[in-house]
């Protein structure tokens, strides 16, 4: 993600993002109410994670919905006993910029804060730590490229292309095998890491059953498209072929069935709920095209500009756009397939 | 402090502050041997915080020492329990260089890591959450300027300097109540944040009881140095004499005596250990021109920026280095004054 607040930061184009948190607001706000079970237990401080929180205001506005849905459930539950104090742990890779996310938190807040540096596909924090764990629109970023992507003698091979969308059954499935084992790996971590009756709200950027490695799933064919203005650069001789060939965007887009079969399969974290967000309509979140190139740009340029170098930049993103502009994903919004999944998880057994 | 990792970073000139660590080590191994408290407890984690910790080296260095500390201990005093998980909480003021923090400690550590932004002045941490409280070299810097010092009409207007070192009693009478002020939250937020047998070890950089606002003692009067220097520049019109003025540097150099005064009417903690370090002579840990310069322009380069912005730094550092090389801290060592005091602090009442 672009740290910073500039024209092209994440912060400043991460109204999709927006959109899944108050897409999911009320239910993350009733979930909180109806699920965590405070009865037995006397809280001094009550802890909260956000593990892949990211940099920008949406980081603010989903702690700010799930604080106000604690002190409710609090004050309702537990009218006679003193509000626990809440603290807050921001969790996302090490490069990501805490003190601009710091410098985004209001100064007067009801909870303490802490940055947390670190993959959350290993463990973060001590055992039984936490009360609420929480993670939106991350759990669609790889840990690892898979080898074969680039591996010239397997099936997987990726050439000319740099996601699965679009490609041979073979990148797809090496795209999921990863998914898998980085999921199993945050499951395992997340359930040593929850306190006895903790909870954890998921939203997972996804695609509807049956779409997993289908064109007509829009975000990642905008990836598609994205590849193939870099595979015109390299016929243009602007970049070689070989550099997109080793070029593969580390996304993946899980489906609902997928992500259930996953978390049954781990066996430590039970779904207490798990629904597809209604109104997650990128048209919505992003009306016009400059808004959709920036955001894909936002999310996608340090990526870029790590592998090809940062000079390539605006040329690639004025093609995508230009691209964009004739694609049935601005034409046709209809055909947008992209969702969001909203799970709710509870550890299986005591600690 | 500056950031980063450039030739006048913080991070490469804080060898004085990492003498003071290396002094302390021995006190600090068996204070927490002999006086932490962990018989009656069953620890499924410890938690530590660094107050004021900064961004380099010397971060890293004491979090090691103290972790060792606590393994030799539990592993000492419980060779049949499981060592409880640690969780070290790096603390220091929002715009200290956390990225680069986080960046200097080892991918393969013994302890789980979080960063919190903000006043040490102020609560940073739910109740009873800390087992261990540090903090080196920090407890100098004051929270704010008295106000007096740019005011005029007051007898502590603190004209042509830019430290309360060779200036008017006023002055300095202005700086050590602002001390106190700023000692007690300290004090006071650290006593609602310990946990029950929870310790404080603290390295308080100071001047011997008699030496607080005298000439001798050296710390101080480099400070008088640079703001001579300040005032040749304004002399030739390079700055405002009004601008030398109105800067002030907000660091205060306590004595055993008075600190101890000030713990001792806080009366939320008790003084378990109090003395002065051994072997802190700044000729040990900088012992040319050059490293005493260096390490002068990473502590105060930031607020001379701020002030009179950054055009005049080389400059003023070079006509710094020009009278430091004529000054008595390098031409009679013997005359430094400055000292380190260790005090180890616990609760007085139970929680």
């Amino acid at each position: 993600m672009n740290g910073g607040d500039g024209a092209s930061s994440y912060a400043r184009n991460s109204s999709y993002q927006r959109g899944a948190i108050e897409a999911a607001e009320a239910l993350l706000r009733n979930e909180i109410n109806a699920r965590l079970d405070i009865t037995n237990h006397s809280f001094s401080s009550f802890t909260i994670a956000d593990f892949g929180c990211s940099s920008g205001p949406n980081t603010v506005i989903a702690v700010d919905i799930i604080i106000q849905a604690l002190y409710h459930k609090f004050t309702s539950s537990l009218p006679n006993t003193t509000t626990p104090q809440f603290q807050v742990f921001f969790n996302d890779v090490s490069h990501t910029d805490f003190n601009a996310l710091f410098a985004l938190l209001p100064p007067q807040r009801p909870y303490f804060v802490a940055g947390v540096p670190g993959s959350f596909y290993g463990n973060l924090f001590p055992k039984a730590h936490l009360n609420l764990a929480y993670s939106s629109c991350a759990l669609c970023w790889l840990s690892d490229l898979p080898s074969e992507l680039t591996d010239t003698s397997s099936p997987a091979y990726n050439r000319g292309r740099i996601h699965y969308t679009g490609a041979s059954a073979e990148v797809a499935q090496a795209y999921s095998s990863q998914y898998k084992k980085d999921i199993k790996l945050f499951l395992h971590a997340r359930s040593q890491e929850l306190a006895e009756n903790g909870l954890m709200a998921l939203i997972v950027p996804g695609v509807p059953d049956g779409f997993l490695d289908c064109q007509e799933a829009s975000t990642g064919s905008e990836f598609d498209l994205l590849g193939s203005c870099l595979m015109d650069m390299a016929k243009e001789g602007i970049i070689e072929e070989e550099e997109v060939n080793s070029f593969n965007l580390p996304i993946y887009y899980t489906t609902p069935k997928e992500l259930e079969d996953i978390i049954r399969s781990n066996g430590e974290l039970k779904i207490d709920k798990m629904e597809t967000l209604g109104s997650m309509d990128a048209q919505d979140t992003m009306p016009d095209l400059e808004s959709r190139v920036l955001y894909l740009r936002a999310v996608l340029e340090g990526l870029v500009r790590t592998h090809f170098g940062h000079q390539i930049l605006d040329d690639l993103f004025d093609r995508y756009a230009l691209k964009l502009a004739h694609s049935s994903f601005i034409l046709q919004p209809q055909t947008h397939k992209s969702i969001m999944i909203f799970a709710l998880l509870s550890r299986c057994h005591d600690i």
